[in-house]
C-alpha cells in the first residue's frame, strides 16, 4: 500500500486539518508565496514522491484565487511524482456554470473540470454537486459524496412527529425526499413558476405544511432569495416553526442576519464545505462538521474500499 | 468559402434529403456495407476533400447500429481529407445517460461525447438535449436548436382563447413557458412528488387547466408513461379537449395506439427528428419537419452567420 | 499486488465463467439495461476501486451491441475507479477493416481500437488477429495469443503418419507451418491468383498433398468459400480424408451444414473464442476450449510474468 | 479571409481600446458577471462564429481573477464556434515562475500556458518575455514582440552624444545591447554577484559609465530593488544625469514615488503593457503606448504576413 | 485560397527541385545547422504565415538524421504559424517494422507515425506503403499513391507480346496483376515457403514463364535476396529475357552491381523515391520520375481536388 | 514493491553497468539492430511486465541515432507492458536548442521532450541542464541531479588555501557559487559583453584573481572557445595555476589536445556523463565517475524516497 501525503492549499486549512485528525495522520506542511507581480508559486514542504496525494481545497471565496492556488498544488504534486493526486474538493462553486442558456457564454463547470485535468488530478472527492450532471464534466473518477445523514443526525434527537420537509423546488427534491425518509417523516416542495425568462417565482407548495413543523432543505445557501421566498409561501399555509438546512452554507451578502431576524426560523443549520467566519456566526447559526465522512472516504479511497457502499 | 458536403447515415435518410432540398444541394451519395462477421464499412462516394462536411445521424433505434455508423462515417470523413466535419444529430438519444444516480454505471452521455471526438467529429448540431447540460459533456462547439416555433405554429392557426399549455413536470417549465409566451397562452405543470428512489408520481398540478383547452408539451415520448399519469390528472380537473405535442416522438411499444385510443385527446404532434414508420402513423398524430429549421441552422453555421439569433 | 476483478460483457459469458474457472475466481456480476429508447446502461455490481479489472467481451455478432456495451463497461469502471482495465477480446471482428482500399472507406480496425483507448481500456488481450499489422494499431499494450497448441493437442492423439497441414492461401503460411512443426508433419498452401481487384482464386496447391491425409488451417471461417473452394483443389489432386480447423469459428450462412454434408471431410475443429450456437452444432463439429490459455495470461499479467514465454 | 473579432477581459481594456483604433475596427462589446457565490461568467456579445478572434488581456494584477477570466473567454469562443482564437497578452506574469529552483515547486510558467491551451488558446501573442526559454512553454504558435524600437523613439529626439545604456544584469544585456545599437551609443552593464542562494547583489559595472548620461534599461520593475542598487553603483562612478527605461511598469509597492524622489533621475520610461492607475503616475513617469506594435503584429498575422519582418 | 509554400529536407533536395518544377512554385530555402555537441537546428527561411506548408523528405538512409531533420522542420513550420503541414515522404522505411513478430520489440512504422503527429505533421503524402495496414498506423489523414503507372508507360512503347508479369511472392500479386493489366499481359507470382521461422524460399512459381519475357515487379529492392532467388526460379522455367522493376529503389550492399552482372537481367528500372548516388549508376539502371505525380497529387490536395481518382 | 528493470541503448554502455554495479542489480540484455534500409529495431530481451523500467541513454553523439535508439525503447517497454519507464538521461544534448532567437526556427529542447512523452517517457533523470528552464519543457516528472559535490570533492584533498573558482560567465555564476561554497573558497565570474548579435566576448572577471590558483568551472565544454578566451584574461590577470572543471565533456575538435598543450592548465576534469574515448584521454584529463549518484537516485525514485534531499 503507498503511504499516503495530504496537503491543504489556503481556502480551508481548518477543515484539512479536522480530516486529518480523523484519519490520525499529519497534515503535511505546504507554503503559498505572492509574488511582488501577484503572481503564486506553491511549494509541498513533504516527500510526495510515489506517495497517493490528497490536495484539500474547495472552491470558495475568493474562488479565483483558490482555483489558481489548487492548479498549482497538482502542478507541484505532478512535478513531485506523486503516484496518483486527489482534488479534495467539498464544494464545487463553478458547478453552477453547467449550461449555456445565453449565446456564447462560458461553461465554467466543465471548463474548470478539464483545467483540474490539465494540471494533474487524477481523481475528485467533492460534495452535493449544484446538479448531478455535472459529475459527467469530469473526465477523471468522481466521487461524489452528501451529508443527508449528518444534517439528518442533527435533528433526530428532537421531536419530529409533527415534522416535515420541504424543498424550495422540485429540482432538489430528490434529495429532500431522501432526507425525509431517514428521519422517517413526510416530504413537500416548493413549485416554482416561470413568468419569464428571468422571473422565477414560487407559486406553490406539494404537499401539507399547515400546521406542520418544517425543516427546509436545500443544497446550497448563498444570498437566499429563494428561503425567504418560501418562508413567505409557509407562513401563508399557516406552517408552525421553521428550520433551515443546507450543506453548502456560502451565506453571502447579510443573509446570515436576516436569518437571524426571521422570527419563526428557530435555527440554520449547514456544514463546513465552507468556512464561516467569525463575524458571520450568528447565534441561530449551528454548522456541523462533514470531516468526518470526508476522512472516512478519503480512507476508503485510499485502501480500494467501496465508497458508495458508505450511503447504503 | 469552403464548399459544403452533405452525407447520411442510414438512421434517417427521409429527413436528410428533406434538409438538402431546402438548402438546394444533392445528398451525397454513401455506402454502408455489413461484412459476413457483422462487421460495418462505410465508403463517402463522393470527393470531401476540402471540404465542410455534414453527417446527418439522428442516435434513434437500433441506437448501436445507427452510432457504430455514425462513427464510422466520422472515421471516413477525416481519412478523406474533410476540412471540417459537422454531426447533424437531431435526436441524442444517449443524453438521458447524464448522471451516476447508482455506484459504478456508465455515463453514456459523456461517454458517447468524447466517441464522436476521437472519431473526428468537429461539431455537432442537435436539438432539445434531454438536460442542458449535456451540452457541456462535449468537448467541441455545439449548436443546440429547439422546436418551438415548429410546435407553435402548427397550433397559431386555431382558436387559442381557452387554451393552456401544460408541462408534464417542472423540469421541462422553462421550455412550456417560452412556447405558451410564442401561443400567448398561460402555463401550467404537473408536479411529480418521489414517494421512493424508484416511484415517481405526478401528484399535482400548478396553475388552472380546469374547462381548458389544453396542449401537454414535453420534450420527448417513448413509453408515454408521464404523459398518461399528467392525462388523468387534467381528467380529474376537468380539462376540456387536449392535445399532445413534443418534439421527439420515440413512442416505443404501442404508446401512439394507446394514444389514439384515448377519446379526449384530439391530437398527437411531434416533429421528424426521429422516423416515424408508416405502421405507426395513426390517424391523431401529426407529424411536422425541423427540416427547414436544421438546413437554415447548417447554412448558418457554414457561412459564420449567428445561428443563436435563429431565436430571437 | 492489486486483487483481480474480472466482469462479462453480454457476448460470452460462457467463456467468461470457464475462465474465472480456471482462475479459481468468481465471475464479478453486472448489469446491461436497455431503456425504451433503446439505449444501454451497465452497471458493474462489485467493487472495482484500485482493482486489475478484466472485462471479458469477445467481439462477435451482434458486433455493434457488443462493442457499445464494452465501451459503456470501461467507462463504468474507470468512473469506478479501477486501478487498470483490461479488455479480453478473443476475437477482434474489426481487424479485418484494416486498409484503405477504396478511396474514403473507413479503417474500422484502427478506429475501434482509439475508441477503446478513448473509453478506458488500459491493455488488451487478443488472439489470432486477422493481420499481425493490426497489433500496431493499438495505442496500449497488446497480448496477443494464438492456438495453435490447442488446436495441435487436438490432433496429437491420432496416426499423423501420412498427414500434411494445408493452409487456404500464403497469407497464412507462417501459421500452418509453425502448426505443421508442433505436429511434426510436413506444410502445404494454397495459391491464390487474382484474376481482378475482385475475383481471387485458389488456382495452385504448393506442396504435396496427392494420397495425403489433410489437416486444413485457417485463422477463421465465416462463409467458408475459401475453404469450399481449397476442398476441390486438393480433390483434384486426390488427397485422402480431410480435416479442417480454424481458431475463430464464425460459421455464418449455412456453413457448418455445408461442411457436414461433405464426404471426405472428417471433422471441423475450432476454439470458443466465438460462441456457437446448439443450433449450429453438427455432428462433425468440435469445439476446443481456449479458456485455460486465457485464463493462464490473465494470470500471468496479473502477476507480472512473462506472456510470450507461454508460446516458447 | 476570414472576419476578425477583437474582444477585451477587464485587465486592460483601455489598450484594446486603442489597439482597435490603429486598426480602425471595433472593439467587440463583452460582459463579465460575478455570482453570488464569487464565480465568473463571461459572455461574447458580437457573432463569433468562423471568426479569427483575438482577446486582448495581459496578465496583470488582481492576476488569479484575470487568468481566469481569460481561461472563460476561451472558453466562450470555442463554444461559440470561433475559427481560432489567439491570445494578446502583451505582459505574461507567470512568465517568472519559470524554473525549479527549491524542492517540490510549482513552474506557473509552464501549467499557465497548458491552461490556456486547454481552454481554447490556438495562438498567442506576446511582449518580452521574462526569460526567452518561456516562448518553448507554449504548444501553439507564440509571435513574441518587444518594444526596444518605441522606447529608442523616445529618447532618439534628444542629444545622445554621451549616453551610455546600462543593463542592471547581464541577463538582460543581449536587450540593452540590441537597444544600445539603435540610438548608436555604447552598453555597459551590472555585474550581480551571489554571495549566498538569496543575496545578489550588483557589485561591479562592465564598460565604461563615469561622467556619462545614463539609459538604464530593464525588462520590468516591480518593487525596482535591482534599479535602486544599480543608481548606487552608478554615482559611485560618478555617472551624470540618469533616466530609467522598462517595457512592463509594474511598479508595485512605492516603486514610483521613490523613482520620483531620485534627483539625478530626470524621467522614468515605460510602455503600456501593464495599466497604470492615475494615482502612480508621478511628473517623472512617461508611458509609451505598444498599441500601434501590437495592431500592426495583429494585422499581419490576420492577412498571413511575417511579423518577424517587423524587426528587422 | 492559402499559399502554398514547399520546403526540402536534406533527404533529396534533387526530388523536391523537380516537384517545385512541376507545380511551377519555388522550393523555398531551408537551412539545417549542425551544432558542436552533434544537435540539429533547422530554419525555414520563408514566410510559412496562415500558409499551406509542404516539406518534401523521404525518411532514406541516413534514416534517423532525416527523421529527425523532419520532425524539427515539422516543428519549425508549426512554431511559424503555418495553416496546415504536409509531410511529403515518397518512401517510408519504418513501414517494414509493422509488427511484433517477437516479444518485446518496437513497432517503428507505429511510433514513428505518432512522432510526426506530435511534432505538427497534419497530413502525409507518401507512396507504396510496405503493407497497405501501415496506413492505419497513422492518425492523421494519408494520401498512399503508387507508381505503377510511370513503371507501365516504361515498358509500353515496347514488344509485350510475349511478356509476363512475375511478383517475387504472393503478398505483391495484387499490385503485379493491376501493373499487368495496364500492359494488357498475363501475371505470374513466386511462392515463398516457409521452412522454419527464419528461413523462407521461393519454392515455385504459380503462372507460367516458361519462354516467356519476364517483368519482375516488387515494391523495393534492398539487398536484392529475393529477387535473386526469383532469378534462379525463372531460369530453372528457361524464362527468356528478365527485365527488373521496382518503386522503391533501396539497393543496399553491391545489390546493382549483382543486377549488372546478370547476363540475362536486360534492364533494371526504379523510380527516384529514394535517391540513387552516382557511384550507384549502373548502365542496365533505368530511374524513372515520381516527381509529376507527386506534384500533380499535392495541386490536387492544395486545390481540394480528388486525390484518388488520379488512378482511375 | 514493483521490480526494478535497467536497460541500455547503445550510446553509454559502461555508464550504465556501473550504475548497475553501484545498485546490485544485473544490466538486462536488450538488442538493437539495423535493417538493410538503415531503420532500427530494438527488443528488451528480459521481462518487463509490471516493471518499474529504467533506460539509460545520455543524448550524446551519434544524438540522432541515439534519440531514435530511446524513441524505440521507450516503445518496446510501453508495448511489453512496463509499468512506469523512466528515462536515464545524464546528458540532453538538445537542452541547448531552448529559445528561438531567429525566425522560425525549431525549438529542439521542448520538441524533443515531447517526442519522449509520445514514446513512453513517464519519468526523466537527467543532469545539469544547459538552463534552468528547460525544466519546464518535460510534460512528466524531472528529476534534475548536479555533479558538484563529486567535482567538489576531486579537488577537497588539495591544498585550497589560495583558489578561487572562475566561472566564465556570470550564466553560470549559480552553480559556480554553490561550488565555491563547498570548498570554502571565494568565487570569480566573467563578463561576457555582447558586440553584436554574435559576437560574445569576455570582457572582464568580476572579482579577486591575480595571485590565485584558479579552478574554472562550467557546466560542458563543446569546442572549448569560452574556456580559451577565459584563459587569456586570466593570464592578463596574473592568475596562477589554472584547473578547468566541467560536468558535461563534449570535447568535439581537438578540445583537449589544445587543453593539454596550455602549460599554465594543471588539470582537466569532467565527470563520465558523456563517454570519452580512448583517444581523446589525455594526460591531464581526469574524469570522475556520477554513476554512484545516478544509482542513489534511481534507488531513492524507486523506493519513494527524496531525491533533492540528496543535495542538502
Amino acid at each position: 500500500m503507498k503511504d499516503i501525503a495530504i496537503f491543504s492549499g489556503s481556502a480551508h486549512t481548518e477543515l484539512a486539518e479536522e480530516i486529518c485528525q480523523y484519519l490520525s495522520v499529519p497534515l503535511l506542511p505546504s507554503r503559498t508565496s505572492r509574488f511582488a507581480n501577484d503572481c503564486l508559486e506553491v511549494q509541498l514542504q513533504a516527500n510526495c514522491r510515489e506517495r497517493d496525494v490528497y490536495l484539500i481545497q474547495p472552491l470558495v471565496p475568493p474562488v479565483q484565487e483558490n482555483l489558481v492556488e489548487l492548479l498549482l498544488l497538482l502542478d507541484a504534486a505532478r512535478g513531485a511524482s506523486a503516484a496518483r493526486t486527489t482534488v479534495v474538493m467539498p464544494h464545487y462553486a463553478y458547478a453552477r456554470s453547467d449550461k449555456k442558456d445565453a449565446p456564447r457564454i462560458s461553461i465554467g463547470g466543465r471548463m474548470v473540470a478539464d483545467l483540474l485535468t490539465t494540471a494533474g488530478a487524477g481523481r475528485v472527492l467533492t460534495m452535493t454537486l449544484h446538479s448531478p450532471q455535472v459529475h459527467g464534466f469530469f473526465s477523471v473518477p468522481v466521487d461524489h459524496l452528501h451529508a443527508l445523514r449528518e444534517l439528518a443526525a442533527h435533528f433526530q434527537g428532537g421531536d419530529l412527529s409533527n415534522t416535515v420537509v420541504v424543498s424550495p423546488d422540485l429540482g432538489n427534491a430528490k434529495a429532500a425526499t431522501a432526507f425525509a425518509r431517514i428521519l422517517g417523516v413526510p416530504v413537500a416542495a416548493g413549485a416554482k413558476q416561470r413568468f419569464s425568462d428571468d422571473q422565477v417565482v414560487i407559486t406553490d407548495i406539494i404537499g401539507d405544511v399547515t400546521g406542520r413543523d418544517v425543516i427546509v432543505l436545500d443544497d446550497e445557501i448563498a444570498k437566499g432569495s429563494t428561503v425567504f421566498e418560501l418562508l413567505e409561501r409557509l407562513r401563508e399555509r399557516d406552517a408552525r416553526q421553521i428550520r433551515v438546512a443546507c450543506t453548502h452554507g456560502l451565506f453571502s451578502s447579510n443573509a446570515l442576519d436576516r436569518l437571524q431576524a426571521q422570527e419563526d426560523v428557530l435555527e440554520v443549520v449547514c456544514t463546513n464545505t465552507v468556512p464561516i467566519g467569525k463575524e458571520k456566526r450568528v447565534p441561530k447559526l449551528e454548522v456541523l462538521s462533514i470531516a468526518p465522512a470526508m476522512a472516512e472516504a478519503i480512507r476508503r479511497i485510499h485502501n480500494g474500499e467501496s465508497v458508495s457502499s458508505l450511503f447504503h
